[in-house]
């Protein structure tokens, strides 16, 4: 198994994605919002790439049998029913409803790699379980860090190396690294002992800090929490 | 100052670069032989992109003025003078002369970056004499390492890592870091005590292992063999 990690969120190379599996990766906060929604019960996520096509899309449904999620400037959208904080999205709110989401990277980065073989949201919360599917699946992968506003993250790129670290531990089959996947291992290891020191460095941690919402980085650090594999597919996330 | 690395060889922003001083590193081998030719004696190296740009613009000179040098796959190019092995650049051979020069990726990557305010050619050779350039020069700095065929390359990155730990271990100033910046630190940290370990590691360093070119590798690894810098201006690469 071949495992590359795209440090910069601009298209990849088409080739690489149709016999791919793809991770896409926005640990603060869409992916970790997306997984913890699902873990709480929500039914579907539709990521979209504008406020636009939120409200758009939510016009196909009856009001309250979906929910609108997301931020512009990390802050809640006008009109939307919650923010990008994953601790807003708990069970009482979420389970049985379906979910419109847009947020500044995360949910355009599913639609970047939508011709990968199988996409799946990973974060912190659910890493472990992400690990385990990818080796039973055992194809080359890609993992998507959706970045900061089109450039590299490290927190994202940390929990790659994470993922890429937990494969190369538990497969039983040689891991083939990139010069990108073994350097985002290398990474993983420097802040291994304190995720936070890391969320706490990078510029969309400290801009989070900033807007007061220094509490969803320690919750974002959280190690599998839960064991579901969110999958994008004809452009809805869901549960398997 | 702040310190940017772009870690895919992309097109940068251009608002980036208009006030910023770029330092290209192509490790193996674009800049170490750029560096070596001219600290060699050569006059002047021209970046061209194409194999048939460097015919074309040698027909302008008397063929014994200049040198037509570079690579495809790793392999000297047919009716060129030099491959892309820094040691083929001795002073016998390149002293009072114009070189063009053309390769897979760092010959590409000046021209990518041609709206710089300054642009400097980096490599192990003379990394010392740039940190120095550029803490004189006290500018907002962009590291472009030119890559892998347009992916990230792990050698140059180590090589703009170093750079960025000398800048701030010399500098008076306080120097802010980016997410890609202080990841290339680290990358830099993890190989310091040994850069041929991250060279034999790479994609391209491998190839150039199986090419039979093992001894460029170390050749390359060498810090602080000389103190000029190159700077790229109006398409040329001279000392100034």
């Amino acid at each position: 198994m071949q495992i590359d990690i795209q440090l910069m969120p601009s298209p990849p190379k088409p080739y690489l994605l149709s016999d791919r599996i793809v991770v896409v990766i926005d640990v603060l906060r869409a992916t970790s919002v997306i997984t913890h929604a699902l873990s709480q019960g929500a039914l579907e996520i539709i990521p979209v790439a504008t406020v636009e096509e939120a409200f758009q899309m939510a016009k196909v449904f009856p009001r309250d049998a979906i929910l609108l999620g997301g931020e512009r400037e990390s802050k809640k959208i006008q009109g939307f029913d919650l923010g990008n904080s994953p601790r807003e999205y708990t069970e009482e709110k979420v389970r049985g409803r379906k979910m419109i989401l847009t947020t500044t990277n995360g949910t355009k980065a599913f639609h970047l790699v939508s011709s990968g073989r199988e996409i799946f949201a990973g974060s912190f919360f659910n890493i472990g379980a992400v690990s385990r599917r990818c080796l039973e699946l055992d194809r080359d992968l890609l993992i998507f860090p959706s970045g900061d506003e089109g450039d590299f993250s490290l927190e994202d790129t940390i929990c790659g190396g994470l993922l890429i670290d937990l494969i190369a531990k538990i497969g039983q089959e040689p891991i083939v690294l990139t010069d990108a996947s073994y350097s985002a291992q290398i990474l993983y290891k420097r802040f291994e002992a304190n995720l936070l020191e890391g969320f706490h460095f990078s510029r969309h941690g400290k801009e989070l800090m900033r807007r007061g919402f220094e509490e969803d980085l320690a919750y974002c650090a959280q190690i599998d929490m839960t064991d579901i594999v969110p999958q994008f597919k004809d452009g809805v996330i869901r549960v398997k």
